[in-house]
């Protein structure tokens, strides 16, 4: 496995490995790897692609009350799990590196990020899509990967990638969950166990959605109803949402769920914050 | 001479040239092509470029109270001045081609549009380096040039090639001038003959602050002042500036020009707005 530090290096390893008739698969995080992001590399090799892991703590993506400087990082476990997930090259650019002096390009998708985390975390999904940019043309891949975990970063990173014509192909994997069905994240690591047990609550309120919508309702209100029910039994610190959304558009469903929608919470414990899913499907 | 009309046939005109070894120079346009687009085209070829032309006039660099629809527009005269150039291929998409429905993502540079046109002309820059990062990613050139007498938009393209890590070499290419002095532009051709004389005082009054700068003069406030002095006695019907910035960050030079500085002027004469520019070099 191939430890690459600089743009250059990044940039002379995508070559060597198109002359040597490989397919490049990126998976882009920001390290503190769990079986999620293993599950990408997976999902990378299982394409038969060149698979390069890109971690990078990506300060334009934090606000400025947020756990940018506490974020978990943790370089040798990453690298470990890399390398026995089969990946290829790992890319541990520094911050200087991505952005020198002078930076001042910001890529923004409007629209899709008026609801759900873009109002609680403004500039958030233009740090996102600004890196996340960045990193297709440094690493030029054929597949990118991303977790369906974080819907609507997937959503943006999807709508940028065509509006800006990168010749590239979003791949979106499963959420990958604990036995208990929590979301794995990166983040989970800063609950106490009281903590973790009351944010069960995420996945048990998204399943309990997911139930009711399978045996038959379509209402909004209904739904909604049984998540907030479920979500309060978890004594949550703070909720920033509890939404249903149109899955394409990512704007409010009012009344009843005709088109895939999207069941998105993110709920606070302490001063953790933490984000679960689910899609319906009629 | 190749005719390209969506982004499919670009991709695969580029895939082809790329197959025969050829490096791609491309020249974004948006028509109405006169001798200074030549010279990008011929300064292609001179690198030995296959040289791609674009011709789309943009919609989104275009405020809504600006001349979008009444743009000069002119298919078959602009492919005979390419062919006649030299040029191996032209791309003409449509708009629905450029920003199909859902089009939402936007790219901006900050700071360097704090200045000059960016004030009186809001949005236009993100347009342009929106519609200039995809003409970037469908056709992958190896360089690609701008006329110096945009010179906003070329600090403007250079910097976001930069910041979003394209692999392409920016190319700035000298303005080219009538006989008498008036820079080349689409939009001379709205000018009446009487408003085109008045207009040389543009070029007259930048070529005397060259003058002045070369005899040694540093002090902004005196060439300011002589620009003005020139500006004034073409009667414009409005001046949107006459600045003097530094060259490479576009921020107002304050007292003695020390480096590299750009004296730029916006003015209207009519209903047509003109730009024309200098570079000093102490």
């Amino acid at each position: 496995m191939k430890i690459l530090r600089t743009p250059r290096e990044l940039r002379e390893a995508v070559r060597e490995a198109r002359l040597r008739g490989e397919s490049i698969g990126l998976v882009p995080t920001m390290g503190a790897l769990h079986a999620g992001h293993v599950s990408l590399v997976q999902a990378a090799k299982r394409d038969r692609c060149w698979c390069i892991v890109t971690i990078f703590v990506n300060p334009t993506q934090f606000g400025p009350n947020e756990d940018f400087s506490r974020y978990p990082r943790d370089e040798a476990g990453d690298l470990a799990r890399c390398d026995a997930a089969g990946a290829d090259a790992v890319f541990l650019p520094e911050v200087a590196d991505m952005y020198p002096p002078g930076s001042a390009t910001v890529v923004s998708v409007r629209g899709l990020t008026d609801h759900l985390c873009g109002p609680a975390r403004p500039g958030h999904f233009d740090g996102v899509a600004t890196i996340v940019s960045k990193l297709f043309s440094l690493a030029q891949p054929d597949r990118a990967y991303f977790g369906e975990k974080d819907a609507q970063q997937l959503a943006v990173i999807r709508r940028f990638a065509r509006d800006l014509d990168f010749p590239i192909e979003i791949v979106g994997c499963p959420t990958v969950r604990e036995a208990d069905g929590l979301a794995m994240s990166s983040r989970n690591r800063y609950l106490t166990p009281e903590a973790r047990q009351r944010a069960l609550t995420l996945s048990r309120a998204l399943h309990a959605a997911e139930a009711r919508f399978a045996a038959g309702e379509r209402e909004v209100a209904t739904l909604a109803a049984e998540i907030a029910r479920i979500l309060a039994e978890g004594r949550p610190t703070k909720i920033d949402y509890a939404s249903i959304v149109d899955a394409e558009t990512l704007q409010p469903v009012a009344g009843r769920i005709e088109r895939r929608a999207l069941v998105a919470v993110a709920v606070w414990f302490e001063r953790t914050r933490l984000i679960d899913n689910v899609t319906l499907v009629p």
